[in-house]
């Protein structure tokens, strides 16, 4: 079929969409895109990608953006391969919805801009603001404070198995687990025990072993 | 089979919800959430929205929350019921899926901070900052630019047929229409014919007339 990744390795959005790839047992071509020169807002990319982010994907003649929708496109189309990503029953997707959407709109609203201003910024040799940790981290406490909860209640977010609703807060979590936002997750028994069987995932580790470098 | 909308009738969110059981024509229960006194973050009402938001569902012994959840469980399990609101083909499902995205994590970014910011704001006494207002019509400008382009080329944003992506952002364009906000749909003349077919939809005026008083 041809699937194509382009994308800057260390990005989480990205990671997100080759982790979704790795759970799929799926080849691919990474196509590189360097962030750091601007190669993203170039108009060789943007046919890629109208808003000049990483990643954009391939799969034949389909073009696809946004990480969110293309691990829901993979994990729907390559349902019979791999891990399965989601539940089709109803109810079990139903409850898979939800956590997807939380982890879109609540925790990564925290968790991508603590990324960015702990981890991003010394990249770029500006100055991580303080202040603006303090807030985030307070906003992701509160997100924490409901995952703890849940994950009380069955092993992950949407049910007792593994799905597409708990891989798309691996990158983020792998990161932040580098930064002092680690006591936030380690002070929560279940969100602890949970973030560790997600970073020990194969498929996780073999993303790491690829890119991480 | 007892759908229940527990929500309060001018949020854009609960809207988004009633919008989508309209074009589906199902009957459901709404339970007044009164967001001025305090009530969704009462503890009779925790137990139906861990974050203390509207809205949130029933649906016989299924309880969820986040709106574009909600949509996306009754658009799958009442799939044979009313208007179609995605399509079942992995491809164009695929496209949609994209939308889907944009609109909760580009559009609504600023549109609902919009909405907010010039229409919430007044109603709790608070004095609306234009400097506020300004760039987030500026953010708002440029995801509009990429809809002009993307409604240049098919009738709605999933392609030639009007689906969830479309409807998920209704609620919100009717509040910023009766703004200044208005001048960024009318200057784009795609974005424009789309808001005014939007905004006609029998569906949509079924729930202004039912909850707009």
């Amino acid at each position: 079929m041809g699937l194509k990744v382009h994308g800057y390795p260390t990005s989480p959005p990205v990671r997100r969409v080759l982790l979704a790839l790795a759970e799929k047992e799926l080849e691919y071509e990474f196509v590189f895109i360097d962030l750091l020169t601007g190669q993203h807002k170039k108009d060789s990319y943007i046919p890629f990608h109208p808003f000049g982010q990483v990643p954009a994907f391939e799969d034949g003649d389909l073009k696809l953006i946004e990480s969110r929708a293309i691990t829901k496109y993979i994990s729907y189309v390559y349902a019979d391969k791999g891990t399965p990503l989601f539940d089709k029953d109803p109810k079990k997707m139903a409850i898979n919805l939800v956590w997807l959407e939380v982890e879109a709109l609540r925790f990564d609203a925290a968790g991508q801009k603590l990324n960015a201003e702990i981890m991003v910024k010394p990249i770029k040799g500006l100055t991580t603001d303080e202040a603006v940790v303090e807030q985030l981290g307070a906003q992701l406490a509160t997100v924490l404070d409901v995952y703890e909860a849940r994950l009380g209640e069955s092993k992950y977010l949407g049910g007792d198995d593994y799905s597409l609703a708990d891989l798309h807060h691996i990158p983020v979590i792998n990161n932040l687990m580098k930064t002092k936002i680690k006591a936030l997750f380690d002070e929560r028994p279940c969100v602890s025990a949970w973030c560790k069987d997600l970073l020990a995932r194969p498929a996780w580790q073999k993303v790491l072993a690829r890119f991480d470098k």
